[in-house]
């Protein structure tokens, strides 16, 4: 009998936000599947899983570049796809480890997919979202009653922007280092310069928090940066 | 030296789905402080509680009615603060526990926002939210690339449905039980009718799956009702 994949989240950075179940599920694998972006690169994801789990086992490396080119991406997703078959087939439990949340954004939704296709069983395993652990770190709702909530990926390449800060209760902006010095204006002319925090590398050692959009734009800030809007405000 | 608040997340309804974090609080904490509808009714969070701690230490319940009326909540909410400040005053610990995550629509935030104006150390302890483990549970992505996801605490009172269901890529309707009939039609109308799945009461034993709309909205499902949209396509 094949073996059985877990697309296991393990939080945006501190081990402690691991959950119960994730923990037993990578204790208990047979395999651990770790995502890289270069085989030279240290992984996010394996820090955060050592902070919580003694592993013992082997890990194996899956590498998946930062890059655009779709055949690249294709190729390498593939290849990761091959290698936990592999496992899979000898009769091997493989969790595969994601930071964040496996439905929020994760390279596992693929994998998990084209597996299931093929009769694989597989098991998505929920983790905390960096923008919930972003939230209860700087003390702010991201709901309220009845207010409503946007979740926007990539600020810089959303045409719909202008709509969504006109529309919503609460925005969160992922990935928002790029944008800011372009957010900047737009928060300014729309009101919400002062009902918006940055919160960098969340759960880290080297984690920012900043309420001042001003400094923020003009700082070199981490991939891993969210700006939550709140306009019924954010204090 | 007052004691410290802290609002934990228990996460949907597996216990498991607590994280390492929020069991070691509840374990630590001098009290555990449990929203109730009625005095009478059991506590969905403490069940999930009991899964994955074992409780010998005091219980605080605290009533939050379900009721409109602003007068009786606000009572509600000024009496759950009197407690939980007798227990800080006194040099004790307390652990308020929400369903799901405390910043998605709960109702300690306004708690924590009241005894930290008033000088008392609080934290927040981020858990699963529902939305993260209904998406899990079917294997769907909330969000993939560029994908926007919005999030409709309440879809029956939402004056901007339209607008969402037209410019986003992801929609979660929370507590969508009693808008089903009337969501039917607008669904049908915009082809999103089999881009939808619901989910009741995710993780509980009474959990119900639904692709079909039409027949979810003949049944009578549970206030804890998810659907999530994927403009992608939920299989």
């Amino acid at each position: 009998m094949p073996g059985k994949l877990y697309g296991v989240g393990v939080g945006p950075g501190d081990p402690e936000l691991l959950t119960i179940k994730a923990k037993r599920i990578l204790e208990r694998a047979d395999f651990i599947a770790i995502p890289k972006t270069a085989a030279d690169k240290e992984s996010t994801a394996l820090s955060i899983v050592e902070g919580a789990v003694e592993i013992s086992k082997e890990v194996i490396e899956l590498i998946f570049p930062m890059s655009f080119d779709e055949k690249l991406l294709e190729e390498s997703w593939r290849n990761a796809v091959l290698q936990i078959k592999e496992k899979l087939d000898s009769g091997k439990d493989v969790a595969f480890v994601t930071l964040g949340d496996p439905t929020i954004y994760s390279t596992y939704i693929y994998i998990h997919k084209t597996l299931l296709d093929e009769g694989y069983e597989c098991e998505i395993v929920p983790g905390i979202t960096s923008f919930c652990a972003s939230a209860a770190r700087v003390g702010v709702s991201l709901g309220e009653n009845k207010e409503t909530i946007a979740i926007v990926p990539s600020a810089y390449e959303c045409e719909n922007l202008d709509n969504i800060l006109d529309s919503f209760d609460n925005i969160v902006l992922m990935k928002v280092s790029r944008s800011l010095p372009k957010l900047k204006d737009i928060l300014k002319q729309k009101g919400l310069w002062e009902k918006a925090v940055i919160i960098s590398k969340c759960g880290f050692e080297d984690e920012v928090i900043e309420f001042d959009i001003e400094k923020a734009a003009e700082s070199k800030l981490s991939y891993f940066t969210t700006m939550i809007i709140k306009k019924g405000g954010i204090k």
